[in-house]
């Protein structure tokens, strides 16, 4: 057991605090033998980076990283992958009254009373800094999961404002700055969060991450599902309040008959699904439809409007918090999301091929 | 790593088939000492048992629990915990046309393509009948959390007709079938249910469930955290779909000010909370306040309205299925994610007392 | 984590107690698709079962295995496998003053402390009886090992009188009571033990355990070695004081000269190994030579001179035990020594294969 | 499950190869509130040192330690805690033909066949350079075992010269070079290593590790027993072959009788054991006696003398390896040893208290 581990055979073990010297991770059973090396990585960091534009927070951090071990001449050596970022901007200064006061909402108190410590320095472990290791050890995963696995994420709803599912186009992920797959979506956003800035104020948001070409099998019933773990790893990500898998909470207002993602053979023995109500797996055990799931971001708890909050010392007060935040949380939620699908279907890939090494990837009837 | 086991220090693992000769479970690490007899554990499991009432499956299961080891006189010995169940009513030729066939939004066929093996008597290991271990578990959980600490659920949605929450009434719910809190929503549900019957059909529920008196610092940040350990337990109970922590989705709503939940000192140098959006926890970790979790179960997958499926040997078909089944599943649902919540909480009893032997129960300030 | 579970892919949890209604096990992680019944584990248990000798305990235990799930028309299912075998003979009356005394050198004082109760029936679960589970899961590891790999144990020492081993003949072991391969040995045996048994003594042994046919490449530096994992395997028997790999303590004794195993390469690519000082490993990797590892198992604390013991109130007094025991436990642990180390390799097996699905059985150069 | 970590409460995994910029580990789940700075842990690593001795490698390392996380204001914070050498002095040049060749009785061809892969620097991950985190955890281990139990290590054995047990010094360990408490067998030993560095050659060597002042109850029945877990560490130390408890291999020699470490009880109610066969536990749990394990290091198999051996494009070669070594690795595992005593016994205190918060540290009767 591990309090800071995830993963079973694809074990990646983090560490570090938000204003510590540097932040890092262990990513330990990685197969031999894959192309790695820092360049593959930073793409994906820069994607979550702080400072990188209007709508998260001003912290500069260039989340530089670094191979310390297991890779040997640009290929992974089957021994454990260690990655450190050092932090730069660790501004202390910043968390003057923070330090003397327990902000609501968030994480401070409850690692007080947990530990009978109190390290005010931005949260420090409990600080969304930690992520960037969890995307670092996602674009390790992507390397174990090959090219034939696409994981993407994206940002469906802010506040009360969803996208329009019918105007659903990846490509415009990359052409915002809130990773929106729907061009009208975006536009409204902006003038949105614009005033959520402004105000000193901060707005949850649901991401959605979607991975196809995941091969059918993985998911090791009862305790070991993949939606279970995907749930798990998609809750253990800073601020993250509910879960979806498939059609999520609609699927309780359906029938039996709606819900049924109903089959047909294809020409070359593989089964095609009619919907995927389902999310890409039944009994926790995926079927090579694409894998669907979603998050629910809340609010930051760093806002410019005082609230009811007690001191360390155990007074009442009004806090607000001045620091750098973002109003936002949900954007940069989204490279955490897909890293965190990236990481759990490595290890169940993983554990898959060690009970049944010759299972297929895609599935046909009769079997074989 | 065990794919049939959860938790870390208070360990579950449990074995059986649907229609195997019985169903058992091993609990590894409850502390000695405690009071445990059989009595204890059978009314938690009387309340999930089919054939039980109107609503649920009509199979005949008395579900009598034996402890074959780890109690000596009364009391946990401290060695693990072996709980067993025989299976009565495994009427197998209930699953003729079954066996040779997949049901749309069933875990049949991806068992099949995973293992390369079909055994289709009523969903082997992917039946319902393994919760029954669950519940089993659960009750020893309790037992490990003492009387200090209260979980309930309840049902609060069938379909889309949702429980009016000032109505709430914890009493209600054992007043009615459904473990419902509202007498006039289970009152309307009596009608719902019938028709859901009477069509052959089945429909997907909402079920919440509530832990009170629960110590301040449970949870082990970072991927420890008590509400990930919460959504993959009850993200691995069949049919779930998604998981909600406190406010959940609707967090997503809301803006930073409205999510707050504010603080005020009290006399005895506690915290009060005035709001629990949170649903009980900050960064992952238990801060007294009453832990709030939600799930939403789909409909079942066995209805007798013929819906396109295919046949193990790669035929199309229609499909219908003749069974004995739950019209609505998450009525049973309602016992199982109590026991779920129980075993999680109970291990994290064990692990913040490893590292944390003198740890406060209630959170005071200042820090002692 | 789990304390009654060892292996991590090939997973094995046993609990029962030695006067308890009965003791199992449930192994997880089973690839699917395995030929397994009764039959095929039966012989293995038949091995270790008291009463079966002049020489053992003569607790009389048929020790009938059943298989209670993970099987289905006689192969594995790749779900949890348990297994069960009911107790028949528990004289709990032998126990009389042993239940209010401590034996020198018997863990019940030890499991009193820890656990603040006295389960005196036989030794609860410290009693050499749960090893029957282990030999049963062993038998599974047999199969996921398949028939290339041959696991054999022999008895090499009693007290002091070790085998030759220029006269060593593995198909002795079948012919002696006592596992052992040198028939002269086992013909002095005979008259060391009956001294023993009437003398109402006891006595220590040596066991060796030997596996050929282990694919290359098997343990996973640094702390999942093969060689860590058999000595925690061996180490965990009842009795055993102490492990060697190889050449074991001897190593100690040589130069480096002496204990290099030098390679010259054959005809077909693959390497020969001039000696196998090291055990079948380096770096706690398999190399494919065979793997031979030898245990010390201490005399039974179980004898019927007085030694100088405390009661479970607190005073001193004179202890002897009259139940029924083994004169030398160590003839028994041949079974459940062979049985830990198929345990060990069949977990490493699936290990490996997760990682390096398509790593050589044979080591070759160069590299493929 | 995680191939470079050990422990389960006190958890530590290790990164980093020889040859690499740093190593380094992660230490999860140390208690919150223990002093702790480099200054603690940095005299352990000194005592381990390379090109510390003249009988150790003269390779240069400073092996100057720096804390990462989990430390704040001097004090364990209960996150976990990143430490990182930097490597100095990885003369890549030294390794010429040992890159092309495979030297018997090293690890680097079966790293080769298990990886498919040749990192031929300096042994890589197999390396002894790792066993600097292990001291470096162990450093942190003491802290949460506090000064009431004392862990300390002695060289007993040089090839066949051995210590005389009656002479036994502690305070002589600090006055040679070899941790020897002997003081006349350290001056046998200087003239025997300056003959054995000269030659090129190498010898194996045993080492004692103790533990005194532990609580009595620490090892968790059955497969987290206290034996098996210091087995598995001190096996998994480079270049180990055999592990003893207690009176190890000697104990099968005695009978009965004489391996009963009988007991008196004392005034205050605890128990006298007037010998300590047992080497300080029974069943696997400790019983407040001292630990006493003993651990065999085989000869290291860099040594000057050509040996036959093979090259990696699959040819005969004699070869011998010309780098720095250890000509007696047995000195350097000493504080290794302790390390790993250390870290074991810290992991069982944790588990021991998460189910047993009451137990007592002291035994006495009746219980409690």
């Amino acid at each position: 057991m591990s309090h800071n581990s995830f993963g079973h055979l694809f074990r990646v073990t983090t560490w570090g605090e938000s204003h510590g010297p540097a932040i890092g991770c262990v990513v330990d059973g990685c197969p031999p033998g894959l192309k790695l090396d820092e360049a593959w990585i930073q793409p994906f960091l820069d994607k979550r980076r702080p400072g990188s534009g209007k709508y998260v927070t001003q912290r500069q951090e260039p989340d530089q990283v670094r191979i310390l071990s297991g890779v040997f001449e640009g290929h992974t050596t089957g021994t454990p992958i260690a990655l450190m970022i050092e932090n730069q901007d660790q501004r202390s200064k910043d968390y003057g009254e923070i330090a003397r006061s327990f902000r609501p909402g968030h994480a401070d108190i409850a690692y007080a009373w947990k530990y009978g410590i109190r390290d005010y320095r931005g949260g420090g472990r409990a600080s969304a800094r930690e992520t960037a290791m969890r995307v670092a050890a996602g674009a390790i995963a992507r390397r174990v999961l090959g090219d034939g696995v696409v994981i993407r994420g994206a940002l469906t709803q802010i506040g009360r404002d969803r996208v329009d599912r019918a105007a659903w186009d990846w490509a415009q992920t990359e052409q915002n700055e809130f990773w929106c797959p729907d061009a009208a979506a975006a536009q409204r956003w902006e003038a949105l969060l614009a005033g959520v800035r402004k105000a000193g104020s901060s707005i949850g948001a649901v991401i959605e991450v979607q991975a196809e070409g995941v091969p059918v099998g993985l998911g090791a019933p009862i305790y070991g599902k993949l939606d279970a773990d995907i749930a798990a790893a998609l809750m253990s990500i800073n601020a993250v309040k509910g879960v979806e898998i498939g059609d999520g909470f609609a699927a309780a207002e359906l029938s039996g008959e709606e819900n049924a993602d109903e089959m047909r053979m294809r020409q070359d023995g593989s089964v095609e699904f009619l919907a995927n109500h389902a999310g890409g797996m039944l009994g926790g055990i995926s079927t090579g439809q694409p894998i669907v799931a979603r998050f629910a971001v809340k609010p930051t708890s760093s806002i410019l409007t005082p609230r009811q909050a007690v001191t360390a010392d155990g007074r009442n007060t009004d806090l607000l918090t001045k620091g750098r935040h973002d109003p936002c949380v949900g954007i940069r939620a989204v490279p955490v999301g897909e890293a965190m699908l990236a990481c759990v279907l490595a290890d169940h890939l993983l554990r898959h091929r060690a009970q049944n090494p010759e299972a297929p990837v895609v599935g046909r009837l009769p079997l074989g």
